[in-house]
């Protein structure tokens, strides 16, 4: 379905209508469920709502429980886990919007974060939607993509006996958040390799083509800061901790993942003036271009058009033209003509044009 | 009659004379009544200000009372309505004239809003003028268009028995507001869709009548601006509850709206950039276009120039020139003609001009 | 007298020197007092500054008494009327020099205000500076021109019986700044029209003489920027009543004034990228020109450059050319230019160059 | 000693080691100490730090002291007078160093302000270094310059009676500051000269070397921006009266000269803009040009190929050529090629190419 | 290692992990300890932490000790040191990353502050990461480099007995952050010659590897900025005093320098507008560049196109053209040739074009 068509069917329906809008075609989903404290460390996979229920019933309240939602194909589980946990309908409508801008939302019940995880995807830039509903204890993760992005986290709570099973989901968000925000250096480096490839070839052999690859950059860009710039808002927002949910010790950590997305906001900038300016260098490229062409164009005029000039002159048909009875008549013309280029090939070549 | 001439027929009035200031030829308005609560829910049509005063007079005091006017033909009709209701006439001004901004104005007895409606008409961007008067038991929805843009909205109020019926006005002005803003995400599509066709033609084959396009695409995004920026700081007061008539409940459904609002204003600073780079791009293309024809005229010319010289040497009329009196002297000629071409065309491959 | 004239005959001088700047030449002021409250409505024109004084005494405290100074040839007068009310001479020096940009200055025994009222004369862009210094139950009103610019509202006040003539100087400082600011709407829209009937121009038939036209509209939106943008902070502050002249009742109207100069920013916004934006189409629509005169050229050239040479070819005079002893070789030779010139002009029209 | 140099030699100094920087050859530095009150006013030449000494004491302490220092050659001098004053050595540094931007420094003892005097000296914008000490009765200007361009206030305080004798030195500091800000307006004159009158020769006759002087008027206005910016800051702050030098009685005639400021900063807008746009006319206005060399190019070409053609086609050898043997074939030809001329010069001129 | 291998290989650890990330292949460290007050002076290579330790130990609470680190091969040094100080490995991070920005960091043990030192490389922009940890007596300075930058402080330091003695570490600090903030205007200079040895050369003769300058310069101004702009939030909390360890006597020292840095971004806003207007100047130069090959184009096409038309013409083989049989034919034509080239010629200078 197109976006087009997505907001179409959602104009004019009451808020809280849970549907799927994005164009990531999810075929299966994944949940697993990650209880730990200081004594405890479990993973399960979870197959069903009351599978999961079951597990949450057993664990004791004190741990930290983090649901992790792989793919958002199922929707039915999503309502029957915002009944059980009474997550409001407004917030799951945003889990399902991948076109909703990150953003923070903090009432009494829970900390609501949507953030966004660029990516290369075979050189086309992509961004995975994802959300964040959490309070003291519990962490529901839910990722809009086939792939669980945060696999690598298990190990590190595993082991992570001195502070990640110390802290509570505070510190858990931070983790998450923070890999989100990390995935930005990535793309841009890989950004900054397209945009300078792309400038020395259009500096050096510009064709048609490459305006529609500047536009592509121009886009690009553009998707990367409409997803940035809400961050900053966020990260702000837990620094300051306004959520109860954020506690000092957390702070810190929070503050640290705040350093990196400032200097990402200047990678940006930096980003966009770059790519801005390969319009000027593809202008200038094409003219530099016709300049050569010209020239080409030029000392081939300007030498052969006096020459064929005198060859035509001595075609003339007049019966009085003593020269053509001169015996070296021919050979002084062809000398003539051939000092004529000498010359104008020195005034060339002192001109730089060759 | 013509913006200036509107403008002219209003420069030294008195503040508060209503005249009707647009360009949509309105041939008829409508209005209804829709009366609501948990309880009751009825949809009346209204032909004439008596049949409304009548009808209102019926109603329980509690209930919600809605009157949707389609069309502002009826001046008269709106100045009893604005002396029943005690509506100053500055803001019955602000109704009639459709150059009027977006705005909010609070005072003691009433809500007043002023919101645009965009959409495309038959490929032209055209905007609607719409106005909100509303206390706590009575919205007065005013549009300046000839068909009522709110005609499903009557059935969600039908059957919204859980939260739609249970609110005041204020969530009924909700539904409104956030229908209105939903409209310019479609008339976003619209606008990029039409954007990235012109641009793909302008890269590849651009004509004098696009510079026209651009220039209209580019007043259709300062119009867009006009008419969304100062939604903002419309909602941003709703959120912060300036007037009374906005209860705390339903805060978190303007917020809502808020959101939107942001998206949208990214998606417009999107669409400024994208605009703007057409001229560029334009540009571009026509050099590189020009490009292309001064290459055509430089290879013909670097071919035939040269061989043109040498059929004027031999056609010199020279008495003693020997190569005329040898018998191959005219193949060798043309052989040489020959590898001439054949050298001249292996240099512009190379140099990728042919 | 130039302005830098103007400037070096005030530089060093003390401050409160009383000195006309301005470019307009006056030939004569003319000066109206209006008396006038609920039941009293008078209008005398003043001779002479004992006039005034003696009418003035005559007077009622509690009326409304509006001086209405049209030209400002006379500073004799304003000094008199300087001393007589205790006026600053820092204020009428501002109230004598034109260039000074819109302003407000409060203190405890005035409320002093300079606007500028823009308009077209000729097609030549003008204004005018006005300045009113008031207090409760006095305004005066300086115009730098020499026609009474407020003429019609004399008899607004005098038919204004009940709102205008209930008010106090304040509701007169509303009107007379209302008028001021309606006038950028008439200017804009001229400026407009202008502006796209050179954007037509520009599209289809540019002319060097046109970048003299683009620079002239740019200076004007320079010159309607430097006085329209300070008249917000004026306008602001009346509506924040930070002078005690302003009464409760007229914030209102001011309100509802400074609404229209938000609206006039926004125009003065979109107006300014309009003309930034005549720059670009110039440059692209001259090689748009040059494009065609490139392609006549490159047309011409590309179908006679080889028909030349084949011309050529047959006037070379080998003793050996078989094909000129052919019966059929001159018909021969024109059928193969026919045919060159056909292939070509088959390729130029595929290519969309004829 | 270049800008450069003077830079190595102060990087790694301790702060406040005293050093003159800058650009100005001066040769002789002149002091003199004027004194004045309501009954009293001598101005003195000074030779001698003693003399000056000697001076001082013998004045009453209400007298206003002002010593006025153009050219800054002598350091020696400088520190005597910082040591008897106990001026900060800090301060003392700034005063000598004429690439310091303009500030205000405010503390117990002192009131430090740095202004920057722009003036046009044959052609080429220059700038003077301006500082002022001042405490309650004493006020210390040290001009970088040779010429004492404070000789007109002399005369202005000798007349003052009403005025500058009754007052401190505060009202000196707006008189010294006043002119200054002045300055700007005669220097916006001269520039805005030269940036029409260049901007006239880009339209009608740009050359490469107009490339420089756009970018000599760029860097003008760059230089006036980075020393006027700051003296708004400045200005507010003599305006809020941050220092306790100022009495209320001259917070007036400050807020009159940061209104000029103000203005001055409209100015300056403008005259980036029109720099700005500079550029782009000269590209323009090259294109235009190009376009009519090739349109010259192009009629020429477009004329004689065809003729050269035809005369190329009766050039050829072939015996069969009945056309060569007809009476009229001559006239005939001359008469087709006439033709040919004259409905290319009708199409060209309809074309409006020539 | 690149830096994108770098950030891969730091995504997804925890927090506080320490490896050195930067591109300075830093062969060998060094570190000296200097301890100095009012009457002691030491300074003291360290080999080993032990012997750091050790020195430590014998030295009196009260004196300042400066540990200076040039270079961070040796990590395992830094963590004994974080470890002795109780530095929190964030911190420590930050030191070894190359690719922080400048910050500030202030808690209740430490001052912690990331600056960026610049400084051309044989024509190569480059920076150097300068961290400070310091509290009460201790400071730690941190270069990533491989050369003492600081090596003429400790001069300072021996014979500061006025000043610098007295003083605790924030003098220290103040002195190194100056030493930083005033590289920045050397490297300034040095840009500023780049740059305008690049404008003259682009006005004069443009090549296509300008483009590569042009953009070379933009990417070091954008690096310049990146490193310097941060710089000021560091300075405004450390005149604020919002560490304790920043004593009142400092503050006018880091006013000092915060004024430098104001200056500094003075100076960077011109540097961009600068550079930016390159690449127009390139466009332009450019294009006066083909305007002057076409000229050269036009001028011999435009004589020689007319002159070989009559040599054509008398080429041609008619039996009956009387010219062919005049005496004076030859003679006449060459005239009429003559005249024509001399015509033009004068035509040609007329316009400017010879």
């Amino acid at each position: 379905m197109s976006k087009k068509s997505h907001i179409k069917s959602k104009i004019g329906k009451p808020p809280g209508t849970l549907l799927y809008l994005g164009n990531k075609a999810i075929k299966d989903s994944k949940v697993t469920l990650t209880v730990y404290d200081e004594d405890i460390f479990e993973v399960h996979e979870i197959n069903s709502f009351n599978n999961l229920k079951e597990l949450l019933s057993k664990t004791k309240e004190e741990s930290v429980k983090w649901i992790n939602i792989i793919g958002v194909k199922d929707i039915e589980f999503l309502k029957l886990l915002g009944e059980h946990f009474k997550i409001s309908n407004l917030i799951l409508e945003d889990v399902l919007n991948s076109y909703q801008r990150p953003k923070i939302e903090i009432n009494h019940d829970f900390l609501f974060v949507v953030t966004k995880r660029p990516y290369y995807n075979n050189d086309d830039y992509s961004i995975e939607h994802n959300s964040y509903i959490m309070n003291d204890r519990l962490l529901i993760s839910i990722q809009d993509a086939e792939n669980d992005f945060y696999k690598d986290i298990t190990e590190r709570i595993k082991n992570g006996l001195n502070v990640f099973r110390k802290m509570k989901t505070d510190y858990l968000l931070y983790v998450l958040l923070d890999l989100s925000v990390d995935n930005y250096l990535l793309v841009f480096e890989e950004f900054q390799e397209k945009s300078e490839a792309l400038e020395e070839k259009l500096i050096y052999e510009p064709v048609k083509e490459d305006l529609s690859s500047i536009q592509e950059l121009k886009k690009t860009v553009q998707a990367i800061r409409q997803s940035l710039w809400p961050t900053r808002e966020i990260l702000n927002s837990l620094v300051r901790r306004e959520s109860n949910f954020i506690s000092e010790g957390a702070v810190v950590y929070f503050r640290d993942t705040l350093d990196h997305q400032l200097q990402l906001n200047d990678t940006l900038e930096a980003s966009r003036e770059m790519v801005s300016s390969l319009m000027e260098i593809y202008l200038s490229s094409i003219n530099n271009k016709m300049n050569e062409v010209m020239k080409v164009l030029t000392i081939i005029a300007t030498i052969f058009i006096p020459l064929t000039f005198i060859a035509g002159l001595y075609g003339m048909n007049f019966e009085f033209m003593p020269e053509l009875k001169w015996h070296w008549g021919y050979p002084l013309t062809l000398l003539v003509m051939f000092l004529i280029t000498l010359i104008l090939i020195i005034y060339f070549k002192k001109k730089d044009w060759m």
